[in-house]
């Protein structure tokens, strides 16, 4: 089986231009088959405010209304997308934007109204991975943002963590399956305020041990969580990294189960 | 050769919400093959108020700055595209929106400046059909927005009805090609305030007239003249249209050379 590198970046990564930009550099030359999922909140949410919408985060998750919907289609399949796009062209990596809609990409479902109502989100069904199998055999490399739909006409925002891992299952019949997110600190940390804790190795019985030891919290939680859930289906192997991918220079932590 | 329809739809069509859902579950049921294109130059103009941004056409052209060429790829690229495609998607059209970034399908240069400096804009170079004819031997249509780049890393902002014409041209050498410009109006009129007064045909030596007696005016004559560059360079059959893709309903302008 051919070897894939499944990729998400996050929006605090995307923010630094001169970080993001070396970033780019060496995605771009990577050889094997690859696959780069963004986020890209922040931008969102500056957009939000300048255009006077209220921005509503429960639980660390967005609350999407109708006019947040349309500034996150906005910039995630529209600016932003295209603005990776065409540098990762530049760089000579030819690359497709793609949110799920697209050759219906990602299907998914508006989570239902429990305790909380999260508007116009999705919780992703089904992933076309023929669809992106025939680009990544026409050497293309597939640039997708967090903007699902349900295949009735209604896009939906969706968790770009979520879609990095269920591409990386989706993908894990075909081939040997590589996932790393990369954010903006040095992998996994034992103290948040020190960039050089990074804990080297991470399986589910110490994740769940450094949970309710509260060393590790809030986003890293569900980012680790679909980690893990990558690792039990099929994925070969999942990395949580900083903001490079260059393996001689920075600090991963590596997941197992 | 298999025959195929390049559809062009303007800003003002799809300001008008049920129309164009007519319009595109009309365009959804067409058996043959077909490539959507759309401006929407309205919804960029009222965002770019919102945002307080300034407003520059001349001589019928937006002049592009940094701040326009954003908003453009926000509302081209990312909203209006992406629901273009998830409305296709729910009448069984498996679409895909695309950008002339995306796998490198339009480059283009930025415009020289002459006596007006455009900003921002790209005159298309290279049209890569080899890609739309892999896209469309799928049964996957493509939905293309007005922005392109130049392979250097920076997006354009390009006129959608050119963009039309060289997409028709580059795919004329393996297809029959129709080309349909769908706008406001009932086909080309020989007086703007009388809808019932469609021009049923015009050849390049009439319309030279007409312009010359300034019957044909305005944003008009671009699209005229691109129409007769489509002709005389292999396409097939070019017509200009008002709302509706249904002939049987009404009036259209057939364009020959």
């Amino acid at each position: 089986m051919d070897k894939i590198l499944v990729v998400k970046v996050g929006g605090n990564l995307i923010n630094n231009n001169d970080v993001f930009n070396r970033f780019l550099k060496y995605f771009a030359k990577i050889q094997s088959k690859k696959i780069l999922v963004h986020g890209g909140g922040n931008q969102v949410t500056k957009m939000c405010k300048k255009l006077n919408l209220e921005i509503n985060i429960r639980n660390g998750r967005r609350i999407t209304s109708v006019e947040n919907l349309e500034v996150a289609t906005m910039i995630y399949a529209g600016s932003l997308n295209k603005t990776l796009v065409t540098k990762l062209q530049s760089l000579n990596c030819n690359s497709i934007g793609l949110s799920g809609a697209d050759a219906n990409l990602i299907e998914s479902v508006k989570r239902p109204v429990k305790e909380i109502d999260y508007g116009l989100v999705g919780d992703v069904k089904k992933i076309n991975s023929i669809f992106l199998k025939n680009l990544l055999d026409d050497n293309i490399v597939p640039v997708i943002c967090s903007i699902t739909h349900d295949k009735n006409g209604q896009l939906l925002n969706t968790n770009a963590d979520t879609i990095t891992s269920e591409i990386a299952i989706s993908l894990s019949k075909d081939y040997l399956v590589s996932l790393i997110y990369c954010h903006e600190k040095n992998g996994v940390l034992s103290n948040l305020d020190d960039d050089n804790s990074t804990i080297d190795k991470l399986n589910e019985k110490e994740f769940n041990n450094y949970v309710k030891l509260n060393i590790i919290s809030n986003g890293m939680i569900p980012k680790l969580k679909n980690s893990f859930y990558a690792l039990n289906n099929g994925v070969k192997s999942v990395k949580i990294a900083g903001n490079s991918l260059d393996d001689t220079n920075l600090k991963n932590t590596i997941i197992s189960n």
